[in-house]
């Protein structure tokens, strides 16, 4: 005998029966669903990635639409599965929709959806977070006291960087990157050097104006350019975040070579994908160098860390929190729920899916659309107007 | 036979004898006290804290100043000790100096020097530092991911804060608490609350013009509030960091009934004075709030931590590295190596103990003072013209 799913099931009687592969953060996803007849199923399995065979046993024979999370494997199979069932919609719990087969779903006329717009200031302050960690070696020092070993003040004891002064810098200025150089020269009056391939006029606008703001205040001002190259932001930032989208052109962006541009005690942040830093070459750079330090949210191999890693006291390693905040987390389960709620009322696709406060006013109610579908275009669906 | 003291000596030939009980980061201190003649001992025995019986070793019989610290109880004993050797000076390497007898430092003459003016903001980024750690949670999500407990993405793990929009609270709004105000408001677009005894005019000026700024830019803008009491502050804010002196008045401020008025899920950080809070009733606090977090720099019975606080995963303990940036304790050994120079010389007091960038400058030569004498007007020393 095959072992029983754990499900919970929210309004038995409702007419949509829609399946989430996962509990997710906060209850008015729930309610919306519930308020819309849906009969909502939360597989609660104490099992961190669910496999294919699982998914399609919570699909059944009849499912109008999943909520799944980027760990699963949405492709031919699951899509076939959902379209058999009645599907009409799926929706990822991310920005990111890699897991996902988007050819399959557009041949069983599947939307697929995705949750941006929420993540932005989150992530930003991840890597602010871990930025501040590495400067004043937050980790090591809780260790040590925790282990006992504190016994009286000392001047050499866990010697850290002033951030104000310092500079620092950004690779990759779009809507992430750019939030986190405002907290950083805001903040702390880093100045700022960035590399993109775009100019971040509105970043530039921005640190400007605060700078004349400074002065205005009787403030020392902070400074900006951008680079040329990414090595000239490697060789002078004292503090570096990678906020660069994964491709072939920055797979391995940070390796040996680029690690031996950068200052001796530099910090470097990537809140980003784990391969755009050779983790091994990393690993090696911080055993050469024990005042170089890094802030890691994503690893090459995903869940796992390179050999080596995980026994370095320069390094600060969390397991992909970015967008850990109760605000972003409880935000992208109602833009998946209302992804998939919104193909089945059959309403039309979100103008613009970077903006999406309106189905986040707790106070009212949403928008008839559909936040965010990766696909409307191949399907043709019709786009609401703002 | 008594054990000997480790002991490392530049320019033996010095006229002047000037003791550092401890190493310190940094060269420049050493090499300014070289070049004025100093024959410099530096005591680099393995051993945390050293004894009235240790230092009175190293001053020996004939010492003309000493450097030492805070955790060295310098009383009549030494200060008797220092006199008979010939010594006039002696600085601590800190701000504080509650370890200083200053009564019979006065009553043999000798002037005792500290190190205030290069604190502030490497204090304030390490408030900064704890509250944005505990915000995310990066003690506990570093050692579940060490522990090899990461095995996929989950949409409930380690969720935090979104500090933006939220509302941060400084009781004790002097120098410190300010700076800590602004990187919190400007950096993380937060609202202010404070609560002080004095109007913090200058904070309030800032945060006024800096919410005009945002508002200029197009941004949200911030709000601030002066609180009519402390308990406001403490109802009303996700993040408070402590910056009062301990005095009467602030001994146990924070306490079981404070806490009680706390948001369960608020973020409490302290780099100000262990005993502002009672650490019993913040150990319980912490047990029965998982969700309320704290950053403590600082401990009640110091170098140790009251029974549980170790095991608490809602708690980030560091060992008092609120000054430990290079700049700052750097600038510090500076600072207390110049004024025992000074005392040696013959120099002025300097005018304004919180403004000593000149001294501080590695490219001049610095001014012809003591940075900081605290019984200057008890010794009727000069005071020098800015």
């Amino acid at each position: 005998m095959a072992k029983p799913l754990q499900i919970e099931v929210y309004n038995p009687n409702g007419k949509y029966r829609v399946v989430s592969t996962k509990p997710m953060p906060g209850t008015r996803w729930i309610n919306l669903l519930i308020e819309q007849d849906c009969r909502l199923e939360i597989c609660t399995q104490k099992k961190t990635i669910l496999s294919v065979e699982d998914i399609i046993s919570l699909i059944g024979n009849k499912c109008d639409g999943v909520i799944g999370q980027l760990t699963e494997d949405w492709g031919e199979t699951l899509f076939s599965a959902l379209s058999r069932a009645g599907g009409k919609a799926f929706s990822n719990m991310a920005v990111g929709y890699n897991n996902v087969d988007v050819n399959a779903a557009n041949k069983y006329g599947v939307a697929v959806g995705n949750t941006p717009g929420v993540l932005t200031e989150t992530t930003a302050e991840l890597a602010a977070s871990l930025s501040l960690s590495a400067a004043r070696r937050i980790v090591e020092a809780d260790e040590f006291m925790r282990a006992g070993l504190y016994d009286g003040w000392l001047p050499h004891l866990f010697v850290g960087n002033l951030l104000k002064g310092q500079t620092v810098g950004v690779i990759g200025a779009g809507r992430i990157g750019s939030a986190y150089a405002r907290m950083m020269v805001e903040g702390f009056k880093m100045n700022l050097i960035y590399y993109d391939l775009y100019q971040a006029t509105r970043l530039e606008k921005f640190v400007t104006a605060y700078g004349q703001f400074l002065k205005a205040n009787g403030d020392q001002p902070v400074t900006w350019k951008r680079a040329s190259s990414m090595e000239e932001v490697l060789r002078e930032a004292d503090v570096i975040s990678l906020h660069p989208i994964l491709d072939k052109t920055t797979y391995h962006l940070v390796n040996k070579e680029s690690l031996a541009m950068m200052k001796k005690e530099a910090i470097l942040v990537n809140c980003s994908r784990g391969p755009v830093v050779d983790e091994v070459a990393l690993v090696e750079h911080l055993k050469e160098n024990p005042m170089f330090r890094v802030g890691l949210d994503v690893f090459e191999d995903e869940p796992y860390m390179k050999p080596g890693l995980a026994d370095m006291k320069n390094a600060i390693v969390v397991p992909h929190i970015a967008s850990a905040s109760k605000w972003t987390r409880e935000g992208m389960a109602t833009l998946a729920a209302l992804n998939v709620l919104g193909k089945i009322k059959g309403y039309p696709v979100w103008s613009d899916p970077n903006r999406v406060e309106p189905f986040l006013d707790e106070n009212s109610r949403p928008p008839a659309a559909c936040p965010s579908i990766v696909n409307s275009k191949s399907l043709g669906l019709p786009v609401s107007k703002l």
